[in-house]
């Protein structure tokens, strides 16, 4: 499968008491939209990714979602939420949280450089099977 | 109680839904070491905190800790963990995160701004009460 280009198994460490330094990880990233796994706290996983173009639209039933923008503009549209329709802009250094069951598209022009927080086991697609574009997890880098 | 100071509510939305501009969030921020939420996610709480000197031994004996450093440089020392003692740096665009029941202390030369990610009801100084440090929880900003 192509997505396992990069897989890296877990550190015994899970990334911990270390400096991580995020740019260089997603540098070893060679594809868009596959999100890889850097370091855990608890059951959270946080991962890097870098995007470009659009995503699915998709929901995660179970979890909220965080993203962190490091590099490049990053929109996400949201559907249903408790605010309505809509739809913000993330750059560097600007976090946004999508509430669980909200439906929500990434949407990158150009490349943006991320992190994702979220517990271990969410599927990038959400909670329905989406083709070619769900990624098997805990691959780290 | 001086740590009330920038003492805001958690907002109906819990942050999320919206962006959230780190550097603007810590600009509102007066005092060092007084952490701030500005969003959560499912039980977790990102917070901003300016910091600059040296904090103190501590550990959280329940959770796993993360930081990530925005501008600045902070050292944090560890003792007894699974690696021995020792200590690391992180810059801006760094994260580690420090494994429960592991000792450490921050410390910055200088100024240093960073957001620090861990469950809702973490108490700053850890599992011991620390005098003047503890720093009250839920306050937004």
């Amino acid at each position: 499968m192509s997505q396992s280009l990069n897989h890296a198994s877990a550190p015994t460490d899970r990334g911990q008491c270390r400096t991580i330094d995020l740019s260089n990880k997603i540098a070893q990233i060679t594809a868009y939209w596959q999100p890889r796994v850097v370091a855990e706290m608890n059951d959270y996983q946080f991962k890097v990714v870098k995007v470009e173009g659009e995503f699915l639209w998709h929901q995660h039933a179970d979890t909220d979602e965080a993203f962190f923008v490091l590099e490049g503009e990053l929109r996400i549209d949201f559907r249903g939420g408790h605010s309505g329709d809509g739809s913000i802009v993330l750059r560097a250094g600007q976090i946004a949280v999508v509430p669980k069951g909200v439906e929500h598209k990434p949407y990158a022009l150009a490349e943006v450089k991320l992190m994702l927080i979220e517990p271990r086991g969410v599927v990038n697609t959400g909670d329905c099977a989406k083709g070619g574009r769900s990624v098997e997890n805990d691959q780290w880098v």
